[in-house]
């Protein structure tokens, strides 16, 4: 990965946002910045220098990862060993002047901002920081593109798995933990969040992790679920009907694939993140289900399942070459049923590529 | 659960805190005292009052889950939400003295600490709590550690699993996915944290998470590795030789189980977790070995892996029947191998419950 010049283009920055340096903690921002995939360290990047700091027990594995940053292995917690550091090195020329030092604010604590305060001289302002990083974070490279299409076609393989398993009398545990084997095997270090098999009328649940309720002989089954594959994510949702379905079952689904394909037909550089999220809803205004999508249409996903851009209504991020953005239109009719369907997508010069391969065809088991 | 015994602990607590509420935004927190498991929701407790606050996606979640606290549905972020009804419902007779209104400066961000302060009038005082939550939690009732016990046993159960499937060659995510299927299985809801197997010269590391490393022939695999199960979380290591151990890895084996054994015989009500973490070192210093013992003793472990109290060198923390804690020593020469040995204990009204059942013996695969 390319972290010298991620810390270079952000170096670039700082000084039109008025920071002498920005104090990166956020462990995404870390090691999208200098490769560090452990669990505690931080990164101070000033206009010419990119400082990673850690504790003892990361020594050998700062050293191993860290690229395009040195590496300060503290005897402090890495907050205050590099609060220590920058009271060392503040410019002797400026040093009368105020040091601005931005902080993310989305996830320093009052607490750490506080010992961090304590911990620094007066002469040192702390200031809530633009979202730098993240905003850089949200345009891939082809490595990023590369390992992500990784994840993605890993978690693809394991839909299948998930159906071979399926049927009434399973439970929805039993279903993910054979999906989140078949992963772990394949060599994810995990699932990028809890595995959704969701059955029955917990199917219209948005949010219904797997739980130790046996699949119904006839129903929607939610599956939700995505793998982290070299440290990169995926999610992708497919419905299935479980039984002979209705054609109100059938209705259903068409209308959230008609949504779904609404809006992927609606990315493409330019567009802003809410027209896509409205693409999606009109279809399903038309049909009056609009009040049922109770969700947001999608969200970025890279080194965190959520990063930005939002896919919501009235996001007024437009979209660009290089972003990958999932898009997840649902319905749920509370007591009685719920189907969603996403992809992933990426965005290119002229439209998207749709990175999920499964079919979205509508399928009874 | 006693939510409701929970919540009036909390409340006679506040006034001698100076506090007119708190503002619970830790979900652990949240869910200790009301039984929310859901992952957007934030409670206030005030004097007469706990009201909990989520969003429209957990309508049917909250209901079934919630008690000891009215819930509120709003159509904001909760934290919005919570701040809303604050200003609805300042007591009309101290209108004019300000509300201090506690928070968790360890959780809250500087960024939502903003947000609330734009949303409440000036009246209101933001001010950083104690963990009164923390402390209270600290102390197990019957019922979590009756949960506890369960989900150290299932943690226990994988470890012949592992060995099963533990030997040169097979990769240490096949032992950590063979682990994590059974648990899955077993009905636990994931695990507590990522499973460390750690073989050969990375069982140095402390924390080795399960790679794509093949177990080699020769030398020390550190197991660590725990599950959630009805929200409480395990932790247990072992570590195992394998091949034929010579003289000198015994040595440094029996060495860590003697620090480890020597902790244990510590916990008692009454004795300090600072003590426990010195007793654990006094066997290892006689042997020199002290430098290569890198981390604290244990930790409190409950709904969270780790939680208060911290056992580690100069804690003053006084244990207390109910609390439970990992003891955990382990030493580590870099670019040789580790050894660590953790077990979960009860701190009991005469000493303590190790609740691992598994054996410390010596053991060569």
């Amino acid at each position: 990965m390319d972290h010298l010049g991620r810390v270079r283009r952000l170096q670039e920055q700082l000084s039109r946002h008025r920071l002498d340096s920005l104090l990166v903690t956020h462990l995404p921002n870390v090691r999208y910045l200098c490769g560090f995939t452990g669990s505690a360290g931080c990164l101070i990047v000033s206009e010419r220098r990119a400082v990673f700091f850690t504790d003892g027990r990361y020594t050998s594995q700062a050293r191993e990862e860290v690229s395009g940053a040195w590496v300060v292995i503290g005897r402090k917690v890495p907050l205050l060993s590099a609060a220590e550091w920058l009271v060392k090195h503040r410019g002797t020329s400026r040093a009368k002047k105020p040091q601005v030092l931005g902080v993310e604010g989305e996830v320093l604590t009052v607490a750490a901002r506080k010992r961090l305060l304590e911990a620094l001289p007066t002469e040192f302002r702390l200031r809530a920081a633009p979202q730098l990083v993240e905003q850089a974070r949200m345009l891939k490279d082809a490595e990023e593109i590369q390992r992500i299409r990784a994840a993605v076609t890993l978690s693809a393989s394991l839909f299948p798995t998930a159906l071979r398993s399926m049927r009434p009398g399973v439970t929805e545990n039993e279903v993910a933990a054979t999906m989140e084997y078949t992963a772990r095997k394949a060599g994810a270090s995990g699932m990028s969040f809890p595995t959704i098999i969701a059955s029955g009328t917990r199917s219209a649940l948005a949010h219904g992790r797997a739980s130790e309720q046996p699949i119904p002989g006839e129903g929607f089954v939610v599956c939700d679920f995505g793998v982290i594959l070299a440290g990169y994510c995926s999610d992708m949702t497919r419905t299935v009907y479980v039984g002979h379905a209705t054609e109100d079952a059938r209705a259903m689904y068409e209308a959230v694939r008609e949504a779904q394909q609404a809006a992927v037909e609606a990315v493409r550089p330019g567009v802003t993140a809410g027209e896509v999220d409205r693409a999606a809803r009109k279809p399903l205004k038309k049909r009056s289900l609009a009040k049922f999508f109770t969700h947001s249409t999608g969200h970025g996903v890279g080194l965190e399942i959520h990063e930005a851009p939002r896919v919501a209504t009235g996001q007024p991020e437009v979209l660009r070459p290089g972003m990958v953005i999932t898009i997840e239109p649902g319905l749920y009719i509370a007591g009685k049923w719920g189907v969603r369907i996403e992809d992933m997508v990426l965005v290119t010069e002229h439209g998207c590529d749709v990175l999920t391969p499964t079919s979205k065809q509508f399928t009874a088991i």
